[in-house]
């Protein structure tokens, strides 16, 4: 049996494998239209109960969201499993422009597991989702036998509720819009591989791991023409844009001078020989904003703690000519390459 | 370290060890109101936007819940982990009264997995979400490397609306209401073991998994006043019995000779030293129905094709002087004994 055959590690890295299994497997069994769109929240829609008063139904929409987390380590510097269980659901739901309200918690634990390490994670889920103002409503416990997981892995799933806000999409980028990011690339993935490698960095590099939410909401406050944000997970920077360009058929260009990046980050990434484009962040949010609300849609976010290196690094163009690739990188050199999806395996298990 | 201070399988079977586990470390931490009732699946509110012409804000009333799946064998008689995946989330959604919606589909793969066995599963999914009538509108694939996993490990989450229906609870039972089950107990688990153990019976000994969504309609459809559904999964009818009796401060007394048990399943129990109460089941409802709407709503069970061997198999009383137990069984022997919920571990992951 070839490789092909059988799940291997890359389908599982945000890349350009997990998106042909979810096509292949998934979509094509039973992916609802919801399912198709792409974003990271599904966007639906509930009928309210007839008012007779009224004589009219009432829509009702709904952001909903699921992710699994299986890093290893499960404490890192930054953060720990339960701080990315909160967060991740979190930043799915607001990345659609809904309100994050309620959010579920399923443990699949292995036998073994000390009991004081499930306490710390439930004490670092407590605190998360008390920063992002949410609450744990439903829960789920399976245990498996020593050997079979790998001391805990985390599923979250999350609903949110979009008020006076209408859904944002990936689908909604036009030409000319300006692409930003809320901060630094690449603390995450570089951090929970210097915690798992127990490398050691002349300075401390931390996860940046945090529910954005209210991040988000500032920005639509302050630039309501806002297009989508989509957070750049596994895959990182290089998978959001070649997801967005795909989504609204168009092409984006990022400026590499202008991408914030920690400078100890960067020379670790250098040193492992990792592209800080797909490393996977877990507390930064992309935007993509009309030109007009841009410099607004910047100074909301770096007036949040969470968004104080925020920048303005590319923007979107016409769609690209048939056949070539529609997600591109200035290089600080002046050179033009294009910004691959990873296609192998980078890191893997980092969210 | 003593296994106190451990998971053991136990942790999981949905007896004792497990309710005091969510008691001490997950409710306590981070547990929301919805979190504490003890309902398979929470209710929250949300609340539509202002409406001006209307002058008050409309409260939409949400069914939401989670599970994840951890069985092996993968594939058993009458089922697989994909028809449990989506049919307990649906029957979680089911027991409040919510019409079950959307789902989420999480994965978490084994490297090593043959491609043709996600296959299989992803079908059977797409078959039962048919049949549920239920749409698949997000999800999530995690991979894990060998050694670290059992193969596949699923979760699913579920939404579901209320329209005209008032959410059901526990909470509800009253003395002198009926219990119904849907029909025969212990199939599922013993199934799965036989799986297992690659035990044969002389009778085929099949999984009754499949999703009770339109049974459960139909019955609150012959018996509005229907206190409350529940899904006597892990830890079986005694864990459910004592759950709603715990719930709604009530006593009750279930009639042995009344619960519906093949014989195929009941010979196999006793040869296996297994409490046919204690087993789990994956396609079978309790129901609690006010006396003057029991026969109703076993008409109304019997005439579903997944509820001809429904039966009303006990009575709700009075609560238990301080000290003593709440739930009972009428043996066949016409002796009265406790029915004890699982301490220990009898079928692990059989969900």
């Amino acid at each position: 049996m070839t490789n092909s055959e059988q799940i291997i590690m890359a389908h599982g890295s945000g890349g350009e494998m997990m998106r042909e299994l979810i096509a292949k497997y998934f979509v094509s069994a039973y992916g609802a239209a919801e399912l198709k769109t792409g974003d990271d929240s599904a966007v639906v829609t509930l009928t309210a109960p007839d008012q007779p008063s009224q004589g009219q139904q009432l829509a009702f929409k709904l952001a909903f969201t699921t992710d699994s987390y299986v890093v290893t380590p499960l404490f890192f510097s930054g953060g720990d499993i339960g701080r990315l269980a909160v967060s991740g659901t979190v930043n799915d739901l607001a990345t659609s422009g809904a309100t994050p309200l309620y959010l579920s918690v399923a443990f699949i634990l292995e036998e073994g597991l000390p009991l004081a390490t499930l306490e710390a994670i439930c004490a670092s889920i407590a605190a998360t989702a008390a920063e992002a103002k949410v609450s744990i409503v439903t829960g789920d416990t399976k245990v498996v036998p020593h050997g079979k997981g790998d001391g805990i892995y985390i599923n979250t799933a999350g609903v949110g509720a979009f008020n006076n806000q209408q859904p944002l999409s990936g689908r909604f980028c036009q030409p000319g819009d300006k692409i930003l990011v809320s901060g630094t690339l690449g603390d995450h993935g570089v951090a929970i591989l210097a915690a798992r490698e127990t490398l050691s960095f002349q300075a401390e590099i931390a996860s940046d791991v945090a529910p954005l939410n209210h991040l988000v909401k500032q920005v639509l406050h302050a630039a309501p023409q806002t297009r989508c944000f989509r957070d750049p997970t596994r895959g990182g920077l290089a998978a959001t844009i070649n997801e967005l360009a795909s989504q609204s058929q168009t092409s984006m260009t990022i400026d590499e001078a202008a991408v914030p990046v920690k400078v100890a980050v960067r020379g670790a990434a250098e040193m492992l020989g990792l592209d800080i484009f797909q490393i996977a962040n877990e507390g930064k949010m992309v935007a993509v904003v009309p030109p007009d609300q841009a410099e607004s849609a910047l100074a909301a976010m770096q007036a949040d703690p969470l968004g104080r290196d925020a920048a303005i690094i590319g923007e979107v163009r016409e769609a690209p000519p048939p056949g070539l690739p529609a997600a591109w990188l200035r290089t600080a050199l002046g050179a033009t390459r294009v910004l691959d999806m990873l296609v192998g395996e980078q890191l893997p298990r980092i969210c």
